[in-house]
């Protein structure tokens, strides 16, 4: 036997499920081993790092429109503040036109991607209308590598009627897919947002009480219901209020596939940003908006039980001056979205492992593997186990730095995380066994990732 | 101080409250007294029998039309059964015709019954519009007598969008009324039904499936948000599900006021009955329909628990021939509704107080006080406190009877309860201090009964 | 007929199950009838005030040996401030002596009450022994009038251990007694007491850690097992957690006849009294200990869910000059027990009824109503219906007061409770028909009290 | 780099947190590399095989005395149905004799082991005293590589009172050890025989009751509390009523380190087998005893929910013919206890992974790997990752059996397993990379087995 392409030694492994001191050999960019004295052409010395595999974000939206403008980072400048961040693959969306085909959509969409990426990247497929064209062409999707399907309760042009949630569920079903959701109750948003702006409220700190905590809550019994109708796995996306886990959690017990993801805004954030001064509430505007400490902790212990198996960013990134300020003088015109594809990784290290309430393979269980899993990247991505693409972070527990803007390479005037500290940070991020960012340094050229197609999710390895 | 008019000496009273050996006098039609050795010009004498207030079944459906036909017992049988069973007030629906005014509607609606009613009643009305004109009909509503607006979450022409919802929950909550909802999630319902067709199955049996049970709790959990976001009570009509009676529980938990009513036919029987031979089963066709045993024990558990705050009968008669063959080759054709406005009481205290599922003081408290507490009747009728009408139901605990469509008085050919052992039965009803009925014969006169106006409810009287 | 002795008219009459403007009238001692325009040769206006049942304070310990001091209230200055705060049948206990007959402790203890108390009276048998010759004592106790026996899990001499506990459950459960527990890990509590003495902890703020939520929550939980396996009716006394009463609430689930008392201490007052400076703490030094405002909260949802039934005051006062501070040196000499024999009435309607926590009808039913029915005093105690002893409170709901040592008849000096504002406050109290106590003037001699034989209790009642 | 000494290609390695298709490579005893296409000297082919880490037994009993006789597997009958059932480590209990030094008692059990065993094993060191002379041993027993220690709360001779659990509690915390704890109620079960004798109730059939569900939910509680208010982290053994996991539930939602174990036993048979003809039912007699079909349910949810964390089997066999009939009159003289040691794996496959309750990984987490990181193995055991030892077994998912006390080496005369069918068997065993045993052939010699000193449990590593 002779010695690998390149071998990291004496660092310390982390998996969903395994924590080792042994070195990882990589041979024609997959991982080739995992072992004792391992020794390869090339080495990389990992003493007093933890090795992980590349962090999966399974929810962001690059270069975005979004009614008059569109999110900040392009595909290449979103990719290249996630390589740096320690994410190896996102999964964004393709949002088709109306009347258009789904594959064309496709198409356009992943024309657009290729020439910029720095990592690989994935497709969920948006499903606004149900009629019996698009519908045909669900196992196309498929085959072209979109196993995943998104929806919405809420938004003119995006929700499905009751109606069309099941007779798209009972679909999607039949070709083994898994649907995605945005669960806020349309009429209850609109109802309570009518109602603040009657009472003349127009700023930024009235956006939480536009969307109430039951609209949420609401609409994800409700889609989980008719999903239990027809048999469907489902996964609710940004999940952001205790009573919203809840709701999941109720599913689960009666034996339903049904998962969830949270966000770091979530998780770390509270509706009391919506009052700074100055309109700088508006850089909090997002959808769900941000909650109450109650359901924070909620959602940690939903994070740390299971009930919620993912942590994606719905990274959606508008310039607080020149985008946010689209809605200075009403909330509802304040672009929905907020950044944060860069700093996931270690915002869940040191408010998560650090702080004792996720262990160390729960983070990269929720960070790395899990989306990997459910979106059937999994063992391709998502694990350093032989055979798996050699996508690997190294990260650095040790180092402490204060998250700011500055640091942080996202095409975007502020970060929601400012001043936050941070005991840990990704220093090094391979990419199929070649190097693609060190300390802030990208190496990658525009194009180097690639479109990855997803096998349709298998439940069983959920565990 | 001299003798009252009537005296019933001798009984057992009981009220929601209290259970007590003392008699009862009645001066100008009103309870005037009760004490100890009270004495009459003309004497009842009641020993061994229980003193109840007169029942009040919140929850009647009599010359309703339904499609081509029409419920089969009119105001004058409806009435005679209900007066024979100890009901001394029913609560019978206005459905306004597309574009009627609700007045006018009432109008009609109580010039109707007024002829033929032998014992008092109320109306609940229907909301299926909430267009301004309606809407601003409210407070004459109101002024007339009706303080409780049904809606549905399914029936075409009936049901209400969520965003139709939400604006007649604020304006009902504005005027101090109750919003009553029958709750099946519309969408589901059909989307089952037609599944069902799909694969060709068109009998009775088939009916259950075609109305899952989480369409009810969907329905409820959402109803129930959206009351909660515009702070209106709320009463949930005919809960058949223990996942329905779940979703009632949680939004009583987090304090809105929400109440809820179920049925003997949900307590009592399943769906089994569906499968009888011969189309029998049609015969149970209902919606909801009927569910699990396991359903049957949380409805018990949640009446007794106080979940549940009253017991009506949906009564909705239709001949099994003639009537209910109308859907022979179709169950979506069958005319939904069964009889029951007669036997309610006597089916709750042997199913309920003798087999130890309620106290004799839950049974007068669901079947009588309840129902005028919520639909702003009480203290005048439900209970027997001076002051209240003179609506008393003398009721034999020894009296054993098999239930049968023999010994009822409903104009209809079947009943669903056909061989149940009751062990107990009422014996004589008085309304207004007159007798009413006794012993199987009726002595009142159509016109007999009034129309009551109902108050607004007050629920700081529920405990 | 003729006028009755005494008509109490133009009150508001409150009793557990109703509420209604009615006249109430005497006729030798007893209720003989409630009725619209009653005419008596005597008559009290009561207009603009609650008509009650005397209330019954089922907690009490007057004239008690506690170690080298007695409770600073013996039966006459006791049942005096029970009577001025509205209460007319306290429950009191027995503890027999080492090895002293049941029966000769009973007649001892009747004999010190009889020629003191004002008001009536009955007992609770502690059975701090369970040899053959005490077990053989039961059926005579329960002829001699006390139906309820009182345990310990706590307290050297008169905690049972577990197999006693069983013995004694079978006993009792074979009379159809009921059992109340003292319900502390004993075990918890004396290792928790020795470690922070070992850590030099003296003071009362010391005392809250000595005792910890666990260690009652354990053992109600243990009891109820104990309890469960025999089928013996339970009452835990003075429940002072939200763990407590969900262990209690948990017995009531599995169908056990399990049931709760709590009392005002537990209710309004958290552990942050027992850091008052200058010794101050040791007012508040009672067992169980204050605990914390979450407690407070679940306390008061458990009285309105019915999963707790009584309101008692556990009264128990030493003097904080001269008798509390027998413990300055060491928070486990503090005599344990605090007042609250007077206020109880008024801080519930103020602190329950006031503040939307309990209705008017809950008020009464837990201080009046559920004492009487679980200790068999009821139909003759804790109801105004005709036939019950004339004992009554007439309630001035506008009076406003602050709560003060000095309003209060009790003999010590000082309430835990002194500057608490009050919104109401007993007027009247009649005892069998005569007047009692008026205005904060007792018009009883020493001796007017009666012992009242309790029946065994019938729990169908309890609804 | 040179060839391995060992690899066992083309299997699926499965661990607790990984399956895929990769080679194993061992080299001097350990595995040295997990990898893709990796060569050794020597090759095992495995393809169409499950290879996982081999398993461990956290609970056995060989070779104990009990009574008047012993346990009828000693150590080398019982190690070697062990290894030939796929189990490479057994923890068995030190029970000192009275008056016994620990280090003295572990001296002489290790002693008796040593020369028999064919497989390693580790020791959990029983306190039945906690005298002060024992606890001032606990350092050196650590330090000797017990860092488990077992309690009972039954049993005379073995339970210790609570005030004795408080102190053990808090020396073991000091010692950074875990508690493990029989928890039954003794005086619930003492009092329910007793009853049970009394009434003449001789025969096996009324073993269940003897020791009710809520004697043993009630211990479990109870010794919770304790735990708690110590903070200790404590492991209940063989858990096996529904109640017992909610009362193990409750500790770990208020964030108790608080473990649990069940048994193939109280996961797969009920107490309907204690009614067998011909005195049968003592084939089954073991405690706490067989439950009904509702634990087994929630039991199988408690293990895939990660409530309960190990699979053990409380092994302790004794013959039918010569020992379980030493309780012919009268079931509390039936030796108690059943044997299993050697079908663990293979039942929990077909009964867990086959009928879909765990995922593979589970599986093995729950057999293999929790064991180990709560006993302190673990990463020397109970993971195939580099650096382990070299315990692997090879389980054919594919071979069928029924099993049968004949297949089976155990040393007694029967299963209580007999005629389930099995679907999936484990067909070779490799002890630190040498053949241990195939396809029912033993190839190690007795003493071929280590002791294994354990290492305190980190609980961070448990997810």
């Amino acid at each position: 036997m002779t010695a690998f392409d390149l071998v990291i030694q004496n660092g310390k492994i982390v998996t969903a499920g395994e924590t080792l001191d042994a070195d990882l050999a990589i041979q024609g960019g997959k991982i080739q081993a995992i072992g004792k004295n391992l020794s390869g052409h090339k080495v990389l010395n990992a003493a007093g790092l933890l090795v992980l595999p590349g962090a999966i974000d399974p929810h962001v939206h690059l270069q975005m429109p979004a009614g008059a403008t569109t999110s900040s980072d392009n595909w290449q400048t979103g990719t290249t503040a996630a390589a740096l961040g320690g994410t190896t693959t996102v999964i964004d969306f393709i949002e088709p036109l109306e009347n258009q085909s789904l594959i064309e959509a496709f198409e356009e969409r992943k024309a657009q991607a290729d020439s910029q990426v720095v990592i690989d990247y994935a497709l969920h497929m948006t499903l606004s209308s149900i009629i019996p064209e698009r519908m045909a062409e669900l196992p196309e999707v498929i085959r072209a590598g979109m196993t995943s399907f998104k929806t919405y309760t809420t938004y003119d042009g995006l929700k499905l009627t009751d109606e069309a949630f099941l007779k798209m569920f009972r679909r999607v079903s039949e070709t083994g897919g898994l649907v995605m959701v945005h669960a806020e109750n349309d009429a209850m948003c609109g109802f309570a947002t009518r109602e603040l702006l009657a009472q003349g409220q127009y700023g930024p700190e009235a956006h939480p009480r536009s969307r109430p905590a039951s609209a949420e809550s609401e609409a994800i019994e409700r889609v989980l219901a008719m999903a239990g109708l027809t048999g469907t796995p489902t996964y609710i996306v940004h999940i952001s209020t205790a009573q919203g886990v809840a709701a999941l959690s109720r599913a689960q017990a009666r034996g339903q596939l049904a998962f969830g993801e949270t966000c770091p805004q979530y998780l770390l954030l509270t509706d009391r940003e919506y009052s700074r001064p100055d309109f700088e509430g508006a850089k909090f505007v997002c959808a769900p908006p941000l909650r109450k400490e109650t359901d924070n902790a909620f959602l940690w212990d939903a994070l740390s039980q299971n009930t919620i198996q993912t942590i994606g960013t719905d990274h959606c990134p508008f310039f607080f001056k020149g985008q946010k300020d689209l809605g200075k003088d009403c909330f509802t015109h304040i672009p929905g979205g907020i950044p944060g594809i860069e700093s996931r990784l270690a915002l869940m290290y040191t408010y998560g492992v650090v702080s004792g309430k996720l262990t160390l393979n729960q983070w990269v269980d929720r960070c790395c593997t899990k989306p990997a899993e459910l979106f059937g990247l999994y063992p391709q991505k998502g694990t350093l186990m032989p055979g798996a693409d050699a996508d690997i972070v190294l990260f650095d527990p040790h180092q402490e730095r204060v998250l700011s803007h500055q640091i942080l390479h996202e095409n975007v005037d502020y970060t929601p995380y400012e001043g936050l500290v941070l005991k840990g940070y990704p220093i090094t991020t391979l990419l199929r066994g070649e190097l693609l960012a060190e300390k802030g340094v990208m190496y990658a050229e525009p194009g180097n990732g690639k479109y990855l197609k997803c096998n349709l999710p298998r439940f069983e390895q959920l565990s």
